[in-house]
């Protein structure tokens, strides 16, 4: 498999810990000297504060894997800005193990020592893009896009359509479209399936219905939806991945779909969805022996 | 698109409703030189009490369609005895719209007469199989395969290993594994989500769980399902569509698969998934003219 | 029963209807010798745009029944501001029949006539106040208070106590607080209960909580509950009834507990709670007379 | 507070586990002067085989304490077999900690001798009890009364009476009427709220509701519920606390209510039932020293 060279490092985190972080992944990819680029907004500090850092053009152009130092936020960004341009995406969690960061500081020189040299598994997700009719920007979301009134217990009425097809009008706070990634996260709080990321598939979980009968509904990955608000009075917000939002009134047409661009996570060999489900939900292991677990 | 010539009439219910709407089903199809072949165990009375009947493997070597008259139930025991056999079934509603049976009776000259002029669409649905380690049988369902203690409130305590990885160790009443098709009976009433049938995916979602962070889970269609039960006194059973059910105690082996055969269902032209859920499950319509669903 | 003879007039709505619905009232009012007393905020328009209006202060001290017209919404405001000071509320519904409002336009006057000649039934209920340290203000509602982040996706951080007995230390979006009268409106659509109006009890609806153990949690009427932030960079939103709200921002204390001025409803003789669920939420009758409510 | 000198032991395990903690619970007891009276169901063996055992009857009359060996489950018999009659009963939990089981095995001789000098809380909860028109038997339940078909996804037809008055005709799997004991159990599994102890409350969770309408329903404690079923061919089994049931078919009048007789529930002083609830529903503590939970 592919080696990795040339390798940014890239955090949301205005951290020290983060910080320390970093340099310790540095000195262990220049042992295998590979180069490392430092994201321009990286938070650096101290003695340091003014090592060299490198232009996001720059590194997309350069870079053959980068780094996320954090949580699920910083590498959901991260993928959003380099991921969704092809950069394959690592990410080393800070703290507690997350659902998309699978290397563990305690762990970090064993499991990236491994990557470096090839050992290692390439898991593909989707991102999810947004368009507004009469807005050229197209908006990405890993995770999920939220389709919301932007205030507590203010309902919004829109109807749904799935490929041209009419699905239902509905009164909600609010409509959650999550990409498998995304199932694990805000969908779930709001009663949605865990949806394994290898299923080509999106949930639509309402918020707070005003019907009890609008259940969570899962339809193909390469669904078109459009969602067409009426009411001239209602605010709307749209949000993705819980970080971006933009606000609207009144009528709109928003299509929402899955983008070709496809993020390549990259984990260490022995990686395991439902390991991430059992330590992070707390399902119950059961196994005297938690290595053993093929059958 | 293809014609049918010779079709076999099925129903599980023993009512002199699905009776006289046999003959009116009759009268079409003859109308139209097609060739009635009457299941066995179809509920003959008055009059016509001796009319010919045929056996289940007659009909299968010459039937081009078999109708189901009758509800879900109807549905589900002929296709899984024909239509797990290849041969495309058609469902008549006798009371109330079914997600699986789309002709109503007032309707049936109509939509009947269009699906022998060859105007209906194919909508392929797979079958769920189980086996349990030592025995040869093979269990099918349509819907959906329930692991279950047999009794209220009674835990049960099971491994689930999707793909030959370990998932969860589990107690809780039981377990529901669903196809789309299942997705919006039993499934549903348990807080599964719908997965709509073009989805090629398989539901699990536990019963009345011990832990409550067990949500629904949502996996490929390919994915192989293996429960192990090892508790020596506690007593299994397995349940396909609500229908056939086997015991089990003790230590199990349950291997659960999507099957290489498909269900081919006929519906009429203008079939829409979501009608059935908009009439089944009362979501909102609407619109104004509830013909306009295209946009 | 006491006989109603000054009548106040309460809307929230500018609408024509109301104000028309209004009239009627008048005129029937009117020929049983009572007087009407219009809110100073009441819409007036046409010919009529002049007529009296008078103060809340001056309602307060004269009329011995309030009507507001209109949905809950009217219902919930004019609670707040003339229920919670003693005169009794009587709600004429505009349009859906709600929990709170249940008089029809279409049995106005029979209705009406029979509340003004003493056929009445009292329905009291407790109103849900709630006090921040640090600010002498105390926030009335009826159905529930909502601490929220105020926004979408934003986890907001808080310890629970009741009774001064530490409950739990949650991560949510928010947290509903409802009375029995509240439960059949937000805390419903976010999974709560429906708990009978008699119940002495407030219900407690995590929001999109981070942990998928949090239920919903039903404790005694007159419990004390606190709410403890401390997160110095989280934003709360205080929102009552879905109509009044505040802003926090850091580390608050804030004191939930019922009132002990009680809403006086009034309602028809022949009311009945479970006819408005049966309504409103689509709960099968069944029955073939559905007049032969009682066994 | 009075002091316990006759003390009754009960366990409904056949388990050498229960049976060793009884010989030092007999030690302790002894210490005391405490006068021991072993049940007739007691499981003795090895050397003891022949110990005295006493029957119900003269333990009833006898005895001022019981303590119940084991889990929830021998909580339960021993509360309806004794607790119903008016001796108060002390759980001590083999395992697991458990809602009505509170003092641990390692903690056993300093707790159980507080509770011997008169430092106990005494928290009582109502019974259930369940009489089917027709039998004179009347059935009680400390936790829940199900009522259900008996078997997997098989829907039973019933009419639901509160004081007489018609609340709904439902179609599901079967209903669960719970106690605030019992709403930390079965009836949590399925959806329904926790109900504070000290709340005079009945939850009615229905199970696989045919409508998505049907939410959970918490009620007075002192109603009286009424359930008919007239299906002339669907079977019925009622179910009491997951441990007695009865089975009935077609057309019955069941009628539940709370009886007159409290179980006194001893619980060591420091007895907390939110702490319960963190145990075992792994409710986040947040704080730092769980010893400072009151404010």
């Amino acid at each position: 498999m592919k080696k990795f060279k040339t390798i940014g490092i890239y955090s949301s985190l205005r951290s020290t810990k983060a910080f320390s972080l970093s340099n310790q992944i540095e000195e262990i990819l220049s042992s295998k000297d590979c180069k490392v680029l430092y994201d321009n907004s990286f938070f650096l500090h101290g003695k340091e504060k003014n090592k060299k850092t490198f232009s996001k053009k720059y590194i997309i152009n350069n870079a053959d894997l980068i780094i996320a130092i954090g949580g699920d936020g910083s590498m959901l960004s991260c993928s959003r800005e380099y991921g969704f341009l092809g950069i394959p995406v690592l990410g080393i969690n800070l703290g507690k193990l997350g659902f998309l960061t699978d290397i563990a500081p305690n762990e970090l020189t064993t499991k990236l020592l491994e990557v470096i040299d090839g050992k290692f598994e390439v898991d593909e997700r989707f991102f999810i893009e947004t368009k507004v009719k009469g807005n050229k920007k197209r908006y990405i979301a890993l995770n999920e896009v939220v389709v919301h009134s932007g205030a507590i217990a203010q309902l919004i009425e829109y109807d749904l359509y799935i490929d041209k097809t009419f699905v239902y009008r509905q009164k909600s706070d609010g409509l959650i479209i999550s990409s498998p990634t995304g199932s694990t996260a805000y969908s779930l709080s709001g009663g949605g399936p865990i949806v394994h990321p290898s299923l080509d598939a999106i949930s639509l979980v309402p918020m707070f219905p005003h019907s009890l009968s609008s259940s969570p509904l899962v339809v193909g990955g390469g669904s078109e939806l459009k969602i067409i608000t009426s009411n001239p009075n209602h605010k709307y917000q749209l949000n993705f991945d819980s970080h971006i939002s933009i606000d609207l009134k009144g009528a709109h047409e928003i299509d929402i779909c899955k983008t070709n661009s496809m993020l390549k996570l990259i984990h260490p060999e022995d990686h395991d969805f439902f390991d991430g489900c059992r330590n992070k939900l707390g399902w119950s292991t059961g196994i005297a022996n938690p290595k053993r677990k093929e059958i």
